[in-house]
């Protein structure tokens, strides 16, 4: 039997766990939709940083005009969650993707997919007559991520007829998501590189229309590059996803005031017990399995800037402490070093307001889940 | 409504997913289990390499003592599912491990958890008091992974004396794990760096048994040191668990053999799907949330040794190819670098016989799933 022991306290929580502070998150939500509405651009966020049903609601109570999902798994369990407005923006290729991508479809017909090959087009177009139905693509296009994505300029002209002869298909816009940008350190170089990349979006936005094709959308910007991508000429929704939990990586590419990128606040921590003390080192039970280990860097402690942390096996974290105040025993908050990939180590948010907990919000399944539709 | 397709092949299944090859598998099991016995040694498997009572299940049929578990939340699993004979090789810091603990070991008496402090061992024994158990401990020993444990010698010694005076422990023996030498490159060095380590253990373990102290079991050796702990005088068991599956980072160490360590065989990948295709580049639905980072490098593809994979997101991988063997809509099978935080990632192992998929094993849940008992 399955005991969920009905937890109040911070202090009662297992470790690893993962602790979102709902003040943080509620505010960092106000503060993108506020900023999306002074700046009559729409939000459409990314939710394959949280991968919940719950978090998605409350980005759509804010003024979120739907979401965007990376895999068709993401969009299988925020359509049952009752989400609708998706923008899918993993290219479905392969049979096994392209009937779920069918079948979500036939339930909510108003979801967009990215296409960036003239022959996985073709593939949609089948597919999609064969359901019976009509399915809306977005161009995905190649900013300079080098990742998926059709190539500016003729390519993308060749793409676009492509998608105009297919009957089943109907465009929608573009993608032009400049991954690469978002990351970049200093807001001056973020935002050079953020318009370099999206002037080739603009030029085959308009090569497109004047050819003939509707172009009514044009998604973009992430976390880093909002209030960058928000003032570009007729980019008409943004993607951002991060801003609701923050981490470590996007805290030190700087804010347009300072060297510190402080739009939104950390959110999310991972709660860890120490577990072990000698000499200058403490052990915390959160290692490789409770933290995202992509970016080289680990969390940071919360509260204690100057404690380095350091990945020691996959359930285990090493800080080197100069002093005494950190003991055998003591609960820890380790601010997150990358969000989407961390989030996607836990079965749920326990959300808390102060030292209590106010709520859990489940995960979506991981990779290998069930199939929904 | 979830559907469970009644997937009978390969073909059908959902990319990225976890495929675990049988026959691989199933010899691997076997060859541990009979380099064991030929041994005389125990074997008592980490689970924390699979998260999978199946697995565990299979690793006892064939001759395992029991298993380990570095968490409580696994053992909680094993024990749910049948097994017994459980190693707890994480130190149960803080009140909430050390109750989910008590409860679990009053439906398994035999359980053993590690401890390397004597504050730690005061709590555990004050629990065991009020819970009415006798709690089996092992002394977790420091012999050059820095991370828990306590020192060699005169530490050690304290140690055993703090448990020996407390009425609800029960020494059972010392854990002696040398995980900075189950990676060393080279057999020969990788035998010096787990000698050099265990020289400490045999130390140790003969000074408590001169003071009087029962030091029945001496448990230890990875994958990578199986065949160099197994002769070392009196080491009595095993914890190796990655030879299930094995990785591209054990494959790398060099085997007794040869330059490529092949004792066991790669019996676990990722399955893929090729979501792009340009130029020199091919895209596949695999990244960071399919495949570990840890070891900072990427998978190998299976069968195509020279081909190169980059990281290139959370979802996305970049294969750099050089021909057009490599298609759109191509499904492959990537060897994972690293097998245990890979597994974290899925919910199920994919098993196949051939083409054929014969069954689908759960992996338990991730950190802040339920707790049981």
């Amino acid at each position: 039997m399955v005991h969920f022991p009905s937890v109040k306290k911070i202090h009662d929580l297992p470790t690893p766990s993962l602790v979102l502070d709902l003040e943080r998150f509620e505010s960092n939500l106000q503060k993108m939709s506020a900023f999306a509405r002074t700046h009559r651009i729409a939000l459409r966020p990314h939710t394959k940083t949280h991968k919940c049903v719950e978090i998605a609601r409350r980005q759509v109570q804010e003024g979120a005009i739907g979401v965007c999902t990376a895999t068709i798994a993401e969009a299988e369990v925020m359509i049952r969650g009752g989400l609708r407005g998706l923008l899918i923006t993993g290219e479905m290729v392969g049979e096994p993707k392209i009937s779920r991508l069918m079948r979500l479809v036939s339930n909510a017909p108003e979801t967009m997919v990215v296409v960036d090959d003239v022959i996985n087009a073709g593939d949609l177009q089948r597919a999609a007559e064969s359901f019976g139905i009509k399915l809306a693509v977005m161009i995905d296009l190649d900013i300079g991520q080098n990742r998926t994505g059709v190539r500016p300029g003729e390519a993308a002209v060749q793409l676009a007829e492509t998608i105009a002869r297919s009957k089943n298909l109907e465009l929608k816009g573009i993608c032009a998501y400049a991954g690469h940008a978002a990351h970049v350190v200093g807001f001056e170089e973020r935002r050079t590189a953020s318009r370099r990349a999206l002037t080739q979006a603009l030029a085959t936005r308009d090569l497109l229309v004047k050819q003939g094709h509707r172009v009514d959308i044009l998604s973009g910007a992430s976390t880093g590059t909002y209030n960058i991508d928000a003032d570009i000429e007729g980019m008409t929704e943004m993607q951002s996803g991060s801003y609701v939990f923050m981490d470590v990586e996007y805290r030190k590419i700087g804010g347009a005031g300072g060297a510190m990128y402080e739009d939104f606040s950390p959110a999310l921590c991972v709660l860890s017990t120490v577990i072990h003390r000698s000499g200058k080192k403490a052990i915390v039970d959160a290692g490789i399995k409770a933290l995202a280990t992509d970016r080289g860097f680990g969390p940071e402690v919360l509260g204690m800037s100057d404690v380095l942390y350091e990945f020691a096996g996959d359930e285990h974290g090493r800080l080197i402490v100069d002093n005494d105040r950190i003991r055998l025993g003591d609960r820890l908050r380790l601010i997150i070093p990358h969000c989407d990939p961390t989030v996607n180590l836990y079965d749920r948010f326990f959300c808390v307001r102060g030292e209590v907990v106010e709520a859990e919000w489940p995960i979506m399944e991981r990779s290998g889940g069930p199939t929904y539709f």
